[in-house]
């Protein structure tokens, strides 16, 4: 949770003055997203949302995202579309950051997650990965396989403070990674933090996705072995299968996914969980004590990743 | 600001079916209010306030407060209005939390404040005074001068880490402000709280006044002081003496103040000066660092106490 920037009635109306939203009821900052300062907008036209870039997000990497939404969006994914202004612009600035006003979602995300959304959101997560064919810009992933070396090693130091042996674990784990990474999976955009607090679900179906702000070229694979780490461990970190399975039929509905992709999700998983593991644990060590920002505890995907090493197959993922 | 409670949909659904206020649309956290977790919930039938109250405020004070916004709203002042359930309470239980529903007021509050602010502001406070009258309860205000040499004891040890000097500084002001403190001024239910952020404008008009859960008993012309204190420093803590005046004359077009109201307000300002010194004296020494809450800086308030100890009369604050 965060709003870092504090927008005046002044500049609000003059940066909303160059769209046809009609006029401003009220602006609030909302508790939601912890990269940037987003700011529920009503006019007498409804609700928007208001985001302010903050310095994690590259101001080169804004028109991939704000394009990428707008071709999910008229591929009929329920994701925010970005509105433009009278002059055809979606970027613009606004306090000395880049801003940008994209339409508002209904609905609420999971706090208690169920069965029946991990169904759901499969599918949504398939049609996503659909959806994003033909988009024609490309992103890197910066925080894929190849950036975890380099990751650990600003960690490195301090890791054994956080858990005794961290540090030899996280090597050993990042080099059997490193030699059994698959290659030559099928690909394409990934939104790569399809965590619940991103996935918004209205009358049991899933009404909105939000927050692509870490979107990427990657494996389809990977992003789903991302989303078993994060919808289908339980409070207490024990895996339920019984959602997994269902995530993972929820998503074959709507995109098969091969053989290959199917045998490396073990690998994939592991891999998924060193990559929030390693952020989280960089963010431990290096955000101040007094940051607006809760941080997240890493170990939390060091008991995950513990799992994924005991799996034999994608047979633990409750497949048939 | 602050969310300090996670709502989940089903506990919010569950809530929501004992009010005839539509299905809900979408809730959110909002970063607005310290002391309470506050969320947006809009239904089909438009926004709402979900205030759920943190351990700051005592239960026992919430019909009170609650009581208080009805009686207000009913005199014609834009607060918030508590929605009552199909069993005619309006204050219930969230999440362990005592809860209650209020209607939602359009506005911004002004993040710069400009002379015609004040002048408007003026006269709401004044028309909330009036208001008061024959509301027929009552509540103390446990942080009124009586109650500053028992936080000064609280915070004495620690005081001149802050400023060298201070702990001597606040104990004679304290007797000072005891030995002159005025009686008998026309009192009846103030605020206690109306700093800009709880003062909303749209389209330059007063459109609410919020976050009644300082309101009590008290002179009408403490409140004042209070407000001279947060609405009439520049930032670089200047006094600005043409907000003042638009101030004070905004209220008295709606309520005259007497003549020993007039005299009494630089005392009455050096004591809200120092209440506000106190409690953030107070949340700054005991405040742990990794708080979700930011600590407001104490020594703001020690300089506005410094300008009224020089000030002769009233005239300093631009009567005529």
């Amino acid at each position: 949770m965060a709003v870092y920037t504090e927008v005046s009635d002044e500049d609000l109306m003059a940066f909303v003055s160059q769209y046809d939203i009609g006029s401003v009821r009220f602006c609030k900052g909302i508790a939601e997203g912890i990269e940037n300062s987003n700011y529920l907008l009503t006019t007498d036209l409804g609700p928007f949302i208001l985001t302010l870039y903050e310095k994690r997000v590259k101001p080169e990497d804004l028109p991939y995202f704000l394009n990428l939404m707008e071709h999910l969006k008229a591929a009929g994914i329920p994701c925010p579309m970005p509105i433009k202004g009278r002059d055809g612009e979606a970027l613009r600035s606004l306090c000395e950051r880049p801003a940008a006003i994209v339409t508002f979602l209904d609905g609420m995300w999971p706090r208690r997650i169920k069965p029946e959304h991990c169904d759901k959101f499969g599918s949504a997560m398939a049609r996503l990965h659909a959806a994003s064919d033909g988009f024609p810009m490309h992103r890197h992933n910066d925080l894929s396989m190849p950036a975890w070396r380099a990751l650990f090693e600003q960690t490195a130091d301090q890791a054994d403070t956080v858990r005794k042996g961290l540090r030899s674990d996280l090597e050993q784990e990042i080099n059997y990674l490193q030699s059994v990474w698959p290659s030559g999976l099928p690909a394409g955009v990934i939104h790569a933090d399809l965590f619940p607090d991103n996935v918004f679900f209205h009358q049991g179906d899933v009404s909105g996705i939000i927050d692509f702000y870490f979107a990427c070229d990657d494996y389809f694979a990977y992003e789903i072995a991302i989303c078993l780490n994060a919808w289908c461990f339980e409070v207490d970190l024990s895996f339920n299968v019984t959602k997994a399975k269902r995530l993972l039929n929820g998503y074959r509905k709507v995109r098969e996914f091969n053989d290959a992709e199917l045998k490396s999700l073990p690998i994939l998983a592991r891999g998924s969980a060193m990559r929030f593991l390693l952020t989280r644990l960089y963010d431990w060590l290096h955000t101040p004590d007094n940051a607006l920002v809760t941080r997240k505890d890493p170990l939390e995907y060091l008991e995950k990743l513990r799992f994924h090493q005991g799996v034999q197959g994608p047979g633990a993922y409750g497949l048939d």
